[in-house]
C-alpha cells in the first residue's frame, strides 16, 4: 500500500466514514439542482450547478493567471460556492426581490462542512470566505469567474432565441471587477456566432468525390 | 482601474483576444457532450462532462488533502483533464476496444492549448502531463477522483435500477491507487442509497395539525 | 358582440390590459418551474408545477365533494394556490430547514394580485387565504388534496425506483387533515401498481391470427 | 375524527375504493400525455394536458369573473374538460382531418366517470357536458379559456423561434366566443416577450462594487 | 453529370418537387412522433417513432432471410408501415378501445403517396398493402418484426423498472405468426439483462496500475 | 406451425440463439447513441441513430427509384450502415480532423455479424462494403441517402435557431453524387419552413361559432 505524502497523510481509517460518504452524497445533489435563472427566459429544462461550476472554474484558472495570481488557487474557490444551493437550491433575480438567503446559505454550507475531517473543512470554509467577502484578489476573480460563465451561457441561450438574456448580460457587465472579465466579456458580446466559434475551420471533410464533374 | 496583482499583470489588451474567445466557447461544449459509457446500461440522456468534471474535481480536493497534498493542485488537474473531448467525444471501454484515442486526445489538447497566452497554456499542459503520467503524487489524485466519479455516479443509476453498473464499479476497484479513494469507494458500494443518503434527518416538516387527535 | 351577464359584466376595454397581460404572462412560468423536492429522491427533470396543480384540483374536487362542500370552491382554492412559486420557485422539505419563506410568498402573491383588477384580486386573494390559513372546510380539503398529489406522484417515482419515497408518504400521511385523504393514501399505498392500476383490462388486442394453430 | 360536513357528508368507507384508486391512477396520465399539435411545429417534447389544463382553468376564472359569472365554476370546467385524453390520447388538426374522435372521447369520459360515487360522477359529468355543447356561459367561457391557452402557449413557442404557430394563433381568433378573451389574445399577439413579460423590473441585483471606478 | 441507371431513370427535373419535398418534410414528423402506449406503463418521453421503424426494420430483414425470404423486401415493407401515424399519431391499445382507426389511417397513406411519382406511390402503396392485409409471406415477416420491436423495446423499459410490460410483451407472443420470430421473443424473454448482454466481455480496460501491490 | 418458404426456410432452432439475441440487444443501442455532430451547432440533446436511419433508407429508396434502381436494395444498404457505431459511437467531423475511424468501424461490424448465421452475415457485410465502397449504384445512392438526411435533419435545426449548419447543408451539397439527390437538397434549401412545409393546408378546423357576428 502506498501513502502519497508520508509526513502530512491522513489516516482514513481514523475519518468519520459515513459523514464523509455522506459530503460526498450531498454534492451529486448539485448535478440534479438546475440553474433558476434561465427559466425566466423561457428555457424549460436549463443547465445544471455541476455544468455551471465546471466552466467557472475553468475561467477563475485563467483569469486569475492573467491577473498575475494563482489559477489554482481561484479555480478552487469558485469550485465549491455554489455547495450551499445543494440545501437550498439555486436563486434567481426575481426571487432575490423577496428572499434573502445570505445567512441561509452560509448556515448550510457551515452543516455541510461539518462532516468534513477538521483541517478540510477549515480549508474550504476560508475558500467559501474568500468567495462571499471578497476580501482576496482570489475571491474577487472568483466571484468575477461565476458572473462570467452565467454570462456566457446567457450569451448562448440567447443565440438560441431565447428573450431577455441581454439584460442579464449587461448586469454581469456591470458587477464585474477585473478588467480581465470585462475585457472577455467585452469581446464575446460583439460575437454572433460564440456557440459554435471554436469549431470554425478545424472540420475535416472526408468525402470522396466518385465522379469529379457531377 | 484596478490590478490585483501589479507585478504579475499579464495586460489583457495585448493577448489575443480571438483566440482566448475560441478557446472559452470550447469548452462550453463540455457542457452539450455526455458520458457515454452509460448508455451501454441503458440511459437514454446522460450527464454531461461538466456535470464529472465539478464533481471529480471536488473529490480530488478531498482525496488530495486526505493524502497530505495540496487539494488545490489535484483539483485543478481534473478541471482540465477533459477537455480534449470537446473535439474527440467521450470514448466508453466498448469503444476503446477499437480505437486507441489517446494520441488523438494529446494532439487536439495541444491545439486547444495554443489559443492561450504561452504561460498559462503550459501551465494548463503541464497539469495535463501530470494527469495522463501520474508521474507526480497529485497526478495520481486526480485519475484517482476522475475514476472515483465515474464509480459513485454509476452506483446513482444503478440505484435507481439501470444494469451491469456492479462492474462498472468493480473496475473502478481494481484501477484506483491510493487507499483514500479506494476506501471511499467501499464504504459507498455498501450502502443501498448513496443517492438520498445525505438528506437523512435534514427535512423540516411545516405542517401544523389543525385536529390533533384526527 | 354578446356579453354573457348583462348585469355584471365588467368592461374589458376599461381595464389595464397590460397589466392583465403581465399576471398571465406570469403563470406561464409555472410549466417551467419543477417540483424541487423529486430532485432530492434522484429526479432529475421532475415534474412542473401546473402538473401539480392540475392533479391537485381535480383531488380537491373529489374530496370536497365526498365530505360534503361545494368541490368548484375547494378546486378553486388550489388552482391559485401555488402562483407565488412563479416568483419564488418550489421550495423542499431541505431548504425549508434553512429558509421561511412564508411571508415571502405572501408578498409575492400579493404583489401578482395587484396586476388584476380590483374585485377579481379580491377573490383570489380569499382563496389563498383560505389555503393558508385553513380557515374553512374548504381551505382544509384544499390543503390536503396539495398533500395528498404529492404524496400520490411519490408513489409512482417511487414506483419507477428512485428511492426514499416512502418518507415523503408517511409525512403526508401524518399531515392529512381529513378522513377522507387518509383513507384514499391508505388505499393507494397499499397497490404495488398505482401507476398502471387504472388501465388493467381496458386494453383491446387489434390483431387477428392468420394460422390458427401456429 | 372531523367530518367538515356533518349533514352531506358522503362516508369514504362505504364508496367502491378501487374504483375511486382506478379514477385517480389514471388522472395521472395527463402528466404523461402531450400536447401534440405542438409537434407540428417543429417542438420535440411538448408541455403535457396537465400544463395546458391547470393555466386554461385560471384563465377561465378570469374571463368567467369578467364576465360577470361565477369564477370557480368555469375553472371547474376546464378543470375535467380533457379527462377523456387520458385514454384516446390528444388529437391535433391534422388528425382531425381523418378522424372525428368525438363520440370516443365522451364514450371514454362515461367510463371514467363510472368509476365515481354517483352524485360525483353526475356533477362532472355535467361540467363535461357544458363544455362540450357550450349550452351555458359558462361553458362558452370554458371553451374560450382551453382555446386561448392553446394560443398563448404557442405565442411562447413562436417567440422561441417554433414555425408557423401564428396560423393556430389566428385560428383560435377566429373562434374564440366572448369579447374578453378576444381582447386578451389581441393584446398579447401584439407583444414580442409574452414569455418575459411579467418579470420586467422585479429583478434585484444583489451585487455590491468594490472599486467603485473600475 | 452521371445517370446511375440510363434505361430506368426517371428525370428528377420532371418531377413535381415541391410535392416531394412536402413528402420528405412529413416523414421527419416521425421523428417527433413518440411511441404513444409506453405511457401507459409509466414512461414520460418513449422512444420516437423512428427509432422504432429502423430497428423493426432490421429484424424484418433477419426474420425474412431465416424464414428463406428476401430481407431486402421484408425491410422495406416495415419501412414504410408507420408512415401513416405522421398525420394520425400513434395509437395505443387502450385508445384502440375507443377509435376503429384503420380506415383513417389508408386515407393518410393514400394522400401521402399522391406526393409522389405515380411508379414510386404504386410500389410503397403495395408494400403498404402486403402489411396490412399480410397477404404475402412479406408481409408477414414484416408484421411479425413490428410487433417483435415493440416487445423488446417493452424489455428494455421493463428491465429499467416500468411496469405491466410483461402484459405487453405476452400480448405481442400470442399474435406473432413466425416460429422465428415466436423462439427469438421467448429466448430473450428468458434474459434478465438483455439492455446490456450485447457488450458482456468486450469492454476493454485501459487503466494500468502504477502500484502493483496496492 | 407454418414454414413460409418450405424450401429456403432455415431452421431457427438449429441457429446460436444466444447470438443471435445478442446482435438484436446491440442493434437497440442505437436508440440510445445520437448525432453528436449537432452538438457542434448547441443541440444539447439531438436526435438518436435510429431516428437518421429510419429517415436515410426511405430516402434511398426514394432515390434508388428515381434513380431507376431497385429501391429495397438501396434502403437495405442503408439500414444497416450504421451498426458498427453502436459500439465505437456517432463521429463527428471535428473528431475526424484527430481520429481515423475507418478501420475500427469495419472491424466492430465484422464482429457484430459473426453472431449472425454465415448467410445473412455475409448478405449484410455486401450491403455494407457497397456502402462504404460505393461499388455499385445502389451503394452510391445509399450514402447520398445518408448525407441527405443529415442535411436535411441540418435544415430543420437551424430553421428552429440553432447555428452554422448552412455550413453542414453546404459540405452536403459538395459530396453528393447523384443528380437526384443534389436537386432535392437544392430544393429544400430555399424553403424558409421545410419543418412545417408538410402539413400546410391540411389542418381541420373543428370550431363551430355559436354567435354568429359576435
Amino acid at each position: 500500500m502506498i501513502t502519497l505524502n508520508n509526513t502530512k497523510y491522513m489516516d482514513i481509517k481514523k475519518i468519520n466514514l459515513d459523514d464523509l460518504a455522506k459530503f460526498i452524497s450531498e454534492i451529486y445533489m448539485l448535478k440534479r439542482n438546475k440553474r433558476e435563472g434561465f427559466r425566466l427566459s423561457g428555457v424549460d429544462n436549463p443547465d445544471s450547478l455541476t455544468d455551471h461550476v465546471a466552466i467557472a472554474a475553468q475561467l477563475a484558472y485563467i483569469i486569475g493567471e492573467l491577473e498575475g495570481l494563482e489559477g489554482n488557487k481561484c479555480a478552487a474557490i469558485v469550485l465549491f460556492h455554489d455547495n450551499g444551493e445543494a440545501r437550498i437550491t439555486d436563486q434567481h433575480k426575481v426571487a432575490a426581490r423577496y428572499i434573502d438567503n445570505k445567512e441561509a446559505e452560509q448556515q448550510a454550507i457551515a452543516e455541510q462542512l461539518n462532516l468534513l475531517p477538521e483541517s478540510i473543512k477549515n480549508k474550504i470554509a476560508n475558500l467559501n470566505k474568500e468567495f462571499e467577502s471578497r476580501s482576496t484578489p482570489e475571491g474577487i476573480v472568483a466571484k468575477d469567474a461565476d458572473w462570467l460563465e452565467s454570462a456566457l451561457q446567457a450569451k448562448i441561450y440567447s443565440e438560441q432565441g431565447y428573450q431577455n438574456l441581454e439584460n442579464w448580460i449587461d448586469n454581469v457587465s456591470k458587477a464585474l471587477e477585473t478588467q480581465t472579465a470585462k475585457i472577455i466579456l467585452e469581446e464575446i458580446k460583439k460575437t454572433g456566432n460564440f456557440t459554435t466559434k471554436w469549431w470554425q475551420g478545424l472540420k475535416k471533410m472526408t468525402y470522396e468525390k466518385i465522379y469529379k464533374k457531377s
